[in-house]
């Protein structure tokens, strides 16, 4: 259950104060082009201390991969990567070992395996989804061979009640990452840009939504009937922490499922950015653009305000690399699918 | 991919338009009080044919049981149930053979199949739903003897631009099942009638949404870090053919999400019908009722009118059976998770 | 646990006195050709009643397939196929509700199961056998298509003290069928039906060994570590009910591990029938002919020789089809996982 | 493929001639006692070097543990493990690049993998087995919580043509190791000893068997119909490299093949060390001590003597805790079934 796929593997471990996190991926096929930088690129963009916007612990997360490579390509076996954890200061977290904090999920964790690490979130932590994006770099690193025309580029649709416009097909993570709160639109990035920093001045939080849009999908990935590529998305994303709802389709969804049918479905616009139904049609790609919105709960926040630099107030910005990984993940595990039934006529 | 669930596993098949559909459950323990009546009521709940919102299909669906039972009680070993076709009338399908359907998955399908099957829809019919309310059936009977107090209720919270209040606790599924909407609140159930009748004589549809309740639900439910509680009702809600979204916590999510996190937490209402985190938290269930939403698109509708009584204008009356059957197994799959990890001080 | 591969998945189901038996095979390509008529005759060759050697008990075991074909191919869907009981006679069995066989599994079960089915064996009964000849049916309909030189061929190599010479290359299933022990070598297939015929007189069994051997092997089969080809035979027909023992390599094994190295890697007589390593090397086939052999248990014998007609006295001739249905499965599941594993350069 | 188990799981990584090796444990409980030290001591009965009869590598072997402790428990998460390689000399390997070596795998590797690491044998080398005996240090640690009365014990059988008698009931891993060949009857031992040390002299080699025998064994073990006990312990030992074949059963299972099922069945000597079942009856542990022996094939010898000294002559001595901890892992990950199956009356 730390285990993501089923062909295409990743395996994380590791507490957030502990001595290390990382992850096995297994099921990579020989002779992808990968470098430790293209991973280590990959953990930048999601680590914290970058801006005003993120919580100030600065982690410098240097990946070290352990195997799998060779020469500048993988081997076909596992590659396992290793983050060493720096910057643990697990002091501010003494007085935790008997005390649960409100709105973490301290108790239940301890409800269900008898103890709690006293030293933090342990696998709970945000810290985790470090070893997601090992996981998606190589992913991606793997997806870039097989289908170099994909693109996996995720962006803040909302925080708070800001919520943004959807950006013009084409757009790009290098766009995207120009602005701290990586929401692809202006205006809307200042609205929210002041939000966050007015939050982080009170220790209060804001939730939201991003949405990753995948162009240049091939037709067919997702099988019937558990294994649809929505379901699997769902997953994936419900699988990060503050996550609390996944939708597929129109960005304004909760207004279209207020229309009959005969105008939800007149709607599909063949060839713009997404078509009404997501990229997604009876569980599979359709090759359309796939969009998908992940809900972001509002962090937990903490009583103590002193303590308030040290999470984020809205981890929107910094759970961007993180579901692009999740997705690309899947992607990498459902096109290997799509090779494992060669069927034909 | 045709199964679900990794220790209560539940293995579907058939066709909607072959000789029989079914499902094999394996690692439902020895010794659970079962009947085939038990597994026919649930599909029942499910058929179509049986009220003025539903397709006008008169399918008996009558399930056989081929192994796992003996004298009441099952055996340990894999429980396997079929369902005949009857009323195939595959030659209403006839001409389907060379175009595809707009709004289905057709053309998708057969550029991943190399083929499609001419005589319906195959496993993307919604007739596969039926094989999950038989694993569903299983699931209950089990949890109803390993955790008595658990009751999974689901009703039709939306229709189009009906939207139900949220019930009270302790709502029941013969109330639901008092409305042919499976809405239960008796106002919104007539306007949601009144939506769907119409639709079906105009050869329209509705989406909207349904709600899953379960009360009684122990602590610790769900396996860190993939296996969240939250991923995988994602998973199984988002893998049922017209889910565009699944979405947990509070009924009005979207909603507050616009509001700070002091003020999102502060509303954790400790003991009403289910808290602001929808009773999961850190991916555990967190003793709280468990709430989960899952949206459901329109079906796509037929230009030949003739065939629309065929059809159903809104499958949420009938979907509620069927999510009620996923969260099922998700809960009884998590439960042997949670045996299988004797976790001690 | 009853399900046996990964990609090319065969769930099995059914009690040896229960209503039927039978298979789903998951994973199976679209566009296989495969009838029912196929599936028979691989069943047909592991009927009981069929001579002198074997059990008096007639089962006609006619085979229906529920699902996942199509006008005479795969539709990439799930296979389910169902084999009614029909020669139950139960009330045979019905002393044993409450004495435990000895020889048997029965106390065994019943402390793991807290029951026995008092009906007869249950999933340990040699019936279950029959599921597995389905899934391997459906594996070589596969493997044809895609492997056309392939073939798998088992025979009994050993009954007692008997032993066979290994039978030259191109052996086909036809010649072994011409004898009723499935012993390749004419004059030993006389001396072991001779013991057998004797044992069913006198109530008493038969162990030994049986080989299978496949030509036209693809380099390559088998997934490092774990799954190498050695390993999943091994479990493959090490989870048959008598096998007591696999080996792979050479015919006269044991002979050989008491030599030297230099004089073992010696022997490796490229283009022979079969290699010094059994066609596998690293784990992996070499495109050498693979050569198995799995050693079985006599039956457990009845004091009441009564009821001796009913069980074999010796199973192995019937275990011929069972053995080489586990190889098939084993090869079509490996081979999957080389598609799903496009290395490059 | 590169993972074991289902529940107790375990996740290897790493090449022999790259920066280390190693491996994830997940599914270990909380809570259970386990240091460094313990796993350092599993490895340190693997390591070579260490005698007259093992290669001259000197490889010191050092473990960290990177996650899943917290004061010497598991925190029931995954247990990251991580092994240096140290001396590598991958320079003796160099002429390999462009040259494949008789008996190894090294053009099967190529021929899949479409390339084959030039500094040796990557994963199929014995160095592999590390990360097994990490994953069985983990698991007897777990075992030793819950069924303490359970010992798992091997040792060396047969060494070419000497075969060494079934040890009596009770013995120990500290007797076992006073043997550098670790056969535990001393005659045969010297005998052993002397044939291994003229091989390695000599540039050749020995095969051989070795025996399991687990003492304090469960009733119940086992996953019908293809998880059984046999079956998974066949294919764990059937995954190491050099193992050729597996029995279970008595020590002289060829011979007592030779007789018929009155007499063979009449042998079981309930209360010895082992009976004619080996332990297992109906795929289950019966609770007597569990007996199984694994063939070894004798390594590959290189004609290349100066090499010789860098190779073992005979790995059956260090296979013995690689065997150990396969057999391990099994009994962990199917203990863990039964708890995930409540069956009940």
């Amino acid at each position: 259950m730390n285990t993501f796929g089923e062909l295409f593997r990743v395996t994380t471990f590791g507490e957030s104060h502990g001595p290390a996190l990382g992850a096995v991926i297994d099921g990579c096929p020989a002779g992808v082009p990968l470098t430790r930088e293209q991973v280590q690129a990959a953990l930048d963009r999601r680590r914290p201390g970058q801006s005003a916007v993120t919580t100030a612990r600065a982690e410098p997360d240097q990946v070290e991969l352990l195997s799998g490579l060779y020469q500048g390509k993988t081997l076909g076996t596992p590659i396992a990567a290793v983050v060493r954890n720096q910057d643990q200061r697990s002091q501010d977290y003494a007085r935790l070992t008997t005390e649960d904090r409100p709105g973490h999920a301290d108790k239940v964790w301890r409800d269900r395996f008898r103890h709690r690490d006293p030293r933090g979130g342990g696998r709970t932590s945000g810290r985790e989804t470090l070893s997601r994006v090992i996981g998606g770099a190589v992913a991606e690193a793997f997806l870039a061979r097989e289908l170099p025309a994909l693109k996996v580029v995720g962006w803040v649709s909302q925080v708070g009640p800001i919520v943004a416009p959807l950006p013009p097909p084409g757009l790009t993570r290098a766009q995207v990452d120009l602005e701290k709160t990586r929401c692809a639109d202006a205006a809307s990035a200042r609205a929210m840009e002041a939000l966050i920093v007015d939050a982080k001045a009170k220790g209060d939080s804001w939730g939201g939504s991003l949405h990753v849009r995948v162009e240049g999908m091939p037709v067919g990935l997702g099988e019937p009937v558990f294994g649809k590529l929505k379901a699997l998305l769902s997953m994936a994303l419900g699988s990060i922490g503050a996550v609390t709802g996944v939708v597929w389709g129109p960005a304004d969804l909760e207004a279209q499922l207020k229309e009959p049918g005969t105008v939800f479905h007149a709607r599909t616009p063949q060839g713009t950015p997404s078509d009404v139904y997501g990229g997604i049609q009876g569980g599979l790609s359709n090759g359309e653009p796939l969009l998908v919105r992940a809900l972001f709960k509002p962090p937990a926040t903490l009583t103590d305000h002193a303590k308030a630099g040290r999470h984020d107030p809205c981890i929107l910005p910094r759970a961007v690399p993180v579901a692009e990984a999740m997705v690309a993940m899947v992607l990498a595990d459902l096109y290997l699918f799509t090779l494992a039934r060669p069927h034909r006529e």
